[in-house]
């Protein structure tokens, strides 16, 4: 049982995190949003839960920097200078920053990647997501974390290969590409599929989240598993061992 | 029994509009492709079935017209002035146009315009389309044609309520609009899902073509439905009385 | 605006009827459970919702007759002799039953009964679906309502064509046979898939609840539609105007 | 460019066979059927493919042997003693025995145990599929080695732990148990889906045959890849180095 803070209490996500903390048999430590103060927060926490803001990640690593105390960052929207602050974190805490913290994305990454490391290129990979009518960006930020597991396992940059927004006189699907497509609609909470189409056959490996509770308990798990850790920078895959 | 001719008779939907006339049981009239003669070809059939470019497709129709015989155009890729000559002819021959002769994708188009009538613009609608890496362009025809039947049960203008190619920052969803998704790959002959998305529940309304034997199928069937009607313009939601 | 009294208010059914009644800016008449006063309620009330239990059936339509006020019945297990109860009613004041009211899913029949009348019985019709692993009986209550708006397309009876728990050596598929397959897992909270499969090419018509809470909005929907109705009984297709 | 002999070669996967040899550039050294000779057809050939019957496997076996080759067997159907006689000839000659010769299903088995050995039992496993209406037996062979993969990447028995034809009243699921639902219908050639279903999210790993094709094409692939293998007994997934 551990004391579980959580920075970005307020909000949906925030409260089937405490949901979550609950559920889990963990103490709900406390919670603050924009104006609270995280290192009072952090000394009062075994470990810290972050799904607030990029603008705000700055102070919160350094809260448990000077607390102490290991850190899971799941907020999105991060550019590479956030990057920058949670590697210099990691030298004095343990930090694990995802983009997707649901143990079922995470075994399907890994999935993905075994997939296109041994399936040729003669198998044309596209990746479909669906979101809720209010998301305002597309791809989703797991499109994408699939995009690279499928990119890693061909040895490819998802960079250089992905092709996103197909409309209009295309021409031929060129070999090796790695497509994007994004629906919007309704609630849905996050439908990821992951094609790969060869001559006469097809794989799909395909994720659905009912809610946002699973990205919920997929954080305290992490959270739970960081525990005892040593500083450095983790990742989701590690918390399934794989 | 009727005798049939093929405008467009070689490649791989010549050869699936043969062996269809075939299966069903018809007398093959004979073949033209690029360069060959309709007119003859009208004389020594009961019926035209025009799959090959809009280029030809004015000599095609005036064949039909001057041996008096009906004709199915399933050329895709026509233009505005191009319906201007389906319509021309129609005063003279029975004509049936259409971009899909499926009877699947018929029906699916009638089961969509259904849907969109009845329910309200909180499900929003989605529609995406899988297709062989060959394609050249996106979204296919036929998922137009379940875009515009959407649009028709809703009593809106599929030009002013369409999103394509949604890709970055777009906002959230606009009410009311009508998105499309295309996928490329394999050998996929067509998917194609209608997806109606509301508050907490989903409608997905899907058709695959397992090959192309379906709509030279399709093309027959109308081939016959045509065969002792008056002059005049016709559908395929007409064939199976939808 | 109405006031709309709920018996059987208490458990996972009852709090997303009082969700759904001020989510649709409804007042609240109020609620009972096993041993509370129907006739009370009524009297408060402009319409019942009633999601309780078979035995308590015969005292809710009462009250519902003594009050004068129109009632929604979304009981399910119901006997011949409750459906005998709720004619009888029917005769007084105006009386909506219904196994589900999902508004999709009630699109859903719709269409199956529309598809299922159109295409022949060369298109064989398959009935799949997903329930959470606490589920006791299968296959679900809305895949035979559906299995139902099958037969009824087609003319036929499905009591005798219904296929159940396939296994083993069943030979070649009977033509005019209507499958039925249930999967049990996770919290899924009800998916449906009628699949109509014909020579190379199928059609696919699904529904996917989220949440309960669709099946709280359909009834609440079907209480507003009830308000002003005459004497009779009626069902969730009236609803939507099928 | 290999010379590959087909035992086996009328009929449609006969058929497909010669087909594949072709597509993939080899060499076809010949074919028999019931009544051929199939050590004249070993020696004229670098390799052997048997699609043919259990009772010809003792003889087809010894041509390989008596001619030095190696010989894939695809044959289905059969039974302990014909497993006895492929190890004894793996004695001598290099012999690669299976029940699906698809790459992609080869695939999906390995993808499927990977999944059932991270994730715990509280993730319900579920197998369906989806068949032509000829199709006399249920499940699949292929749903039962997707099952065992299962079965084995949770180091259970799937004996043990399977459930068939669900149907009534079943109770609640049994934790730890695998389900199976059978589809039958139309020309499909075959879909598997295997759904890990936990508590607000799903995973599904799934295979769609567009066609027999690509069982032959695994077929050959397997060929080529035994050409240059030591004599033993070797399995599919060797083959795609799993």
């Amino acid at each position: 049982m551990a004391r579980i803070g959580i920075i970005g209490s307020a909000g949906r996500m925030g409260n089937a995190l405490q949901a979550a903390v609950a559920a889990a048999g963990h103490d709900y430590a406390g919670g603050i949003d924009k104006g609270g103060d995280p290192l009072a927060l952090a000394q009062a926490s075994d470990v810290l839960v972050d799904f607030s803001a990029p603008a705000a990640l700055e102070y919160n690593l350094d809260a448990a920097i000077h607390a102490g105390k290991p850190i899971v960052v799941g907020t999105t929207g991060l550019e590479e200078r956030h990057h920058w602050l949670v590697d210099a974190a990691a030298v004095s805490v343990p930090v694990l920053q995802t983009g997707n913290t649901s143990l079922g994305v995470t075994l399907l990454s890994y999935l993905v990647r075994e997939a296109a490391q041994r399936l040729g290129e003669d198998w044309d990979i596209e990746i479909v997501e669906t979101h809720h009518r209010m998301k305002v960006d597309a791809p989703s930020g797991t499109a994408i974390l699939l995009g690279e597991a499928a990119a890693r396992g061909r040895g490819v940059s998802l960079h250089e290969e992905e092709v996103r927004g197909r409309d209009g006189i295309t021409g031929a699907r060129k070999a090796g590409t790695i497509g994007f497509a994004s629906l919007r609609g309704g609630t849905v909470a996050g439908d990821h599929s992951v094609h790969f189409l060869a001559d006469n056959e097809r794989l799909t490996l395909s994720h659905l989240a009912e809610n946002r509770g699973i990205f919920a308990r997929g954080a305290i798990r992490a959270a739970e598993w960081l525990l005892d850790k040593k500083a450095g920078r983790y990742t989701m895959p590690e918390v399934l061992d794989l």
